[in-house]
């Protein structure tokens, strides 16, 4: 027989009755019933019942057992009576009486528990991760997590992707947060730098002549702590295809990435056809690039409706800036009073002056318009903004009024909170949907300047053209965004392959060629040599496991993470260096003054 | 018809004649025949011949046409004259008959060319090493590579194992070679490491409840210039499993690894059962614990023919020293006193004093020894060491004295010598063994001093007594390689999964428990928590690739490599950091003194 094990934990069955076998595992709990002891041992890959009868030779080691030993057990498998049969095991059928046990690995005191999910402080789990890890939903996150990525590569594979790795010993790029930074022994004061994302790689790929690249890629960025993203690294389901329009990556990747969440929903819905909104059309209807369409709320231009009427305060502001619009945030069955005013109090909890509304009641026979607003535009334009809005009784609008690309973020929180407040949201589902044509540039305000607005490689639509004869701000890119239930999982873009549109689109934002070449020596220079039109994304692997498993907090999803404070209470690192490390690679301390 | 191809550059056959179709991709090559120009249109899956006439709108553009150029050819597919039909090429039948081209992308003067296999300076192809990949070679070993790692995935995910990665900013693991360090911001002064391999956290994984346990793990070290090694990362089939002794983990990966040869040998044969060779044997036999099997000669000792026989310089040696032995290394059809002379000088050239041999020639009917050491010892011990090698007319043996320790080595690399000069080396097949029973300690001759052998976290044979009872150095540890070839292409253990055996084993080399807890902290923990018996492996994924693609180089298997200086040419790293990276990072570059 094996020296460990002749099955695993989760493998033993009514057919295996009177076998010999031998199992090992942790000791899940121990139970003591009438001087037998119950022992549930556990494995990776289940649980199975060991019973130790005083008679037995067992016994006496099986008393001395606690939580979380490692031991082996030679037994005999039985079946359970009818009353003790577990449906919810796998190995429920039975039950093995143990004939010898032998401790493989004792365990001290434990830190926190594994048996059962007890609410533990962070700082104890990180540093006994090993036993956090043990837990049944930690474990499971992993497999799954495991299981979800094994199934991107498949499918990325199946749609004709190879995978290559790019360096992550590699040169430090401008464009986004900051760089991890490496010191190079052999080249003293130089640093190396860990890759963002594998960005101008996979775009070397493609203009080194392979077609359809991905990689589940180790992105790293030294990024101050924040709730939503664990410190350090994270990794990116990136991909690149040549010869290619927007089209063709949306229409490639909407298949893989719509079975990667069917496989994995647990049977919740999965949207079958994404829809594609516009960036535009995206910020009125949902006030956000990320929009949660299992909220059904879509909001509403209803400026005229309020121009020139008796509410003074929506009327001067359509009067005094052409700019400004008023959205109705139409609330189906929020038509009370109590409601709206949570809602007004809610918004004024978030820095707004208040939060408009009119709510439709029966007065008699007669369906009314309530509250403030609707008393002072009347009737007549009440009943216009309802038969817009499609609502009834019992059914609320809220307003908000002003530039809307100064209100659109804030209405869409109102939107999110009316949705979420009503029961609206059917949270038990996948809503997907593709962003596109997002605008090239935007304004910089602080700086009076030209920026970005999101990728610098992005092909601007119109491309060369467009960059030489347009208002800059007004261009929109070949960028686009894939989001499912109010998270961006993924984002990407049509580059630009031109050198001559590279140049262009770095001047508008104040940067010259010298520049360009400096800050993207390799892809400017590869791009001299015969560039295929190429285009790609980029999905954030954490983020659709967390969706998919339902976790809240990277932690739940992540091996072996970092603490808030990018500190791995595991492995106790970061570290001091040796004064001899230092010395190699040219480095000296020097102490954070005051002023810095 | 799509923007850019209707078909891809591979596709194409007699089928299609007649239909118009749509290609786009690099120009290969143009030649001119009696006004007709014919390019080769290239792109990531092929080729395809394009005809431009000079009746067609496409001529004009055809004719400034150069190589690398991206374009885009509308065009009909006609069948080619039975003399033109290329069965070398898929779509040799047909080619396209252009009606349109679109220069997608131009392309400079090359500073390397593309079409054929060119010899050109190491640097220049790093600089532009988009167009090096462009090269047939280059793109297929990538392609080859892809298809090796993901076959590799996809043999353990039928092997049951899951794949976890593990991370990637850790902390400095004082084992092995020098870790790559990387400053921390949020800890000022202090440093992460990436990791060497991800030792510790594949044991923290067993302990974590999981296992079968693998990766495609990135691996960092910051080693010196190497030949056989590319500086910065590298990748290793990494892998662990729980509950195991070495024989699972052997049988576990032999047909793993045996199916990943097979599928990418190319109908070279591959080694069915892996011969298991201790390596006290493999040092006696082959003089390396890397032997090349394809190399038939196998080493003996012959001390006792030479014991007391008349050549001085060997018996003497035996005399003097009873570690002393005398290895013979046999040569078939290496009899001729030129090949043995030859040998002797490179022995020579080696820094040794010589190589004796007696090669055995027909002197008349009879079988003669030849050569000073026949002469010496006289015929019958001739013929005694005849009959041990079992060699014939034409053989010849050579001969390596003193303590085995200090010449297996070279008595080895003489094995190679005398193998590949004579032809008996078969090149075109995989020999794949395993040696076992490594050393568990070995003798630090500088520092007078017992020293780990191989990996410190192995189990030595016989556990916590052998630590307790046997002569260190006479102690093996369940430790193994994987060779093929002559090339360690894996390596393992079982783990010392117990903290008293742990503590014993570093207590013999010197580290007290304190020592341990700071070096080991996480593991050394983990081991008080319940720890399963694990053990596993790691096989070095380039080393296999470049045995399977036939490579001599690490570049030529590596998508984007460093020169032998550990500088990026494409990227420009590594590179100054900024002042202000500098500051935020609290560090200061200290010039290197030359006392340094």
């Amino acid at each position: 027989m094996h020296r460990y094990r002749s099955h695993n934990c989760a493998q033993l069955r009514k057919a295996d009755v009177g076998s010999t076998i031998r199992l090992s595992g942790w000791v899940h709990r121990v139970r003591d019933h009438g001087g037998l002891l119950f022992i549930d041992l556990r494995d990776h890959y289940g649980l199975t019942q060991i019973v130790a009868d005083p008679e037995s030779p067992a016994f006496k080691i099986a008393e001395t057992m606690r939580g979380e030993w490692v031991i082996r057990v030679d037994g005999e498998v039985r079946a359970r009576g009818e009353e003790a049969i577990n449906p919810n095991l796998e190995t429920g059928e039975i039950e093995v009486f143990a004939s010898e046990i032998e401790v493989l690995s004792a365990a001290q005191e434990l830190p926190l528990p594994v048996f059962g999910e007890p609410d533990y402080p962070e700082d104890i789990r990180l540093k006994y991760r090993f036993l956090d890890l043990r837990r049944d939903t930690l474990h499971k996150n992993m497999v799954m997590r495991a299981k979800i990525i094994a199934e991107m590569r498949n499918r990325m594979g199946a749609a004709g992707f190879t995978e290559f790795s790019t360096p992550i010993l590699t040169a430090s790029s401008p464009e986004g947060a900051r760089d991890f930074l490496v010191p190079s022994r052999i080249h003293p004061g130089n640093f190396y730098a860990l890759p963002q994302a594998p960005q101008q790689y996979k775009q070397l790929i493609m203009v080194s002549g392979f077609d359809r690249y991905f990689q589940i890629a180790p992105c790293f960025r030294d990024e101050d702590p924040r709730a939503d993203r664990l410190p350090g690294e994270f990794y990116q389901l990136d991909l690149e295809m040549s010869f290619v329009e927007q089209e063709d990556i949306l229409a490639t990747m909407e298949p893989v990435m719509r079975s990667v969440f069917e496989t994995f929903a647990n049977g919740k819905p999965v949207t079958q056809k994404f829809t594609r909104i516009p960036y535009d059309v995206a910020m009125r209807k949902y006030g956000s690039d990320k929009p949660d369409l299992r909220n059904p709320i879509e909001m509403q231009d209803v400026s005229d409706h309020f121009r020139d009427s008796g509410f003074k305060v929506f009327a001067n502001i359509l009067a005094n800036d052409p700019k400004a619009e008023i959205w109705a945030i139409p609330a189906k069955t929020g038509g009370s009073r109590a409601f709206c005013d949570r809602m007004n109090s809610w918004a004024q909890g978030e820095g707004q002056p208040g939060l408009g509304y009119i709510f439709w009641r029966k007065e008699g026979e007669a369906l009314e318009g309530a509250g403030p607003l609707a008393r002072n535009i009347g009737e007549e334009r009440t009943e216009a903004i309802r038969l817009q809005l499609g609502l009834e009784e019992g059914d609320a609008a809220f307003f908000v009024a002003g530039d809307p690309k100064k209100f659109a973020i804030f209405a869409g929180a109102a939107r999110i909170r009316a949705g979420e407040e009503l029961n609206l949201v059917d949270h038990e589902r996948f809503e997907l949907c593709w962003i596109v044509d997002f605008p090239f540039y935007e304004w910089n305000e602080d700086e009076k300047k030209i920026d970005f607005a999101h990728n610098p490689f992005s092909m601007p639509q119109g491309g060369l053209e467009a960059l030489n004869t347009e208002d800059p701000l007004s261009l929109k890119a070949y960028q686009y965004d894939l989001v499912c239930n109010g998270f961006e999982i993924a984002s990407g873009g049509i580059r630009n392959h031109l050198p001559q549109a590279m140049i262009k689109a770095f001047e508008i934002v104040g940067l010259d060629r010298q520049t360009v070449e400096e800050r993207f020596g390799g892809l400017y220079r590869a791009f001299q040599y015969g560039a295929p039109p190429h285009g790609g994304m980029a999905a954030g692997v954490d983020r659709v496991i967390m969706l998919l498993v339902g976790a809240k907090n990277l932690r739940e999803v992540t091996m072996f993470p970092m603490n808030q404070q990018a500190y791995d209470l595991l492995m106790s690192a970061p570290a001091p260096a040796s004064a001899q490390q230092l010395r190699e690679l040219a480095l000296r301390i020097a102490p954070l003054k005051k002023e810095d």
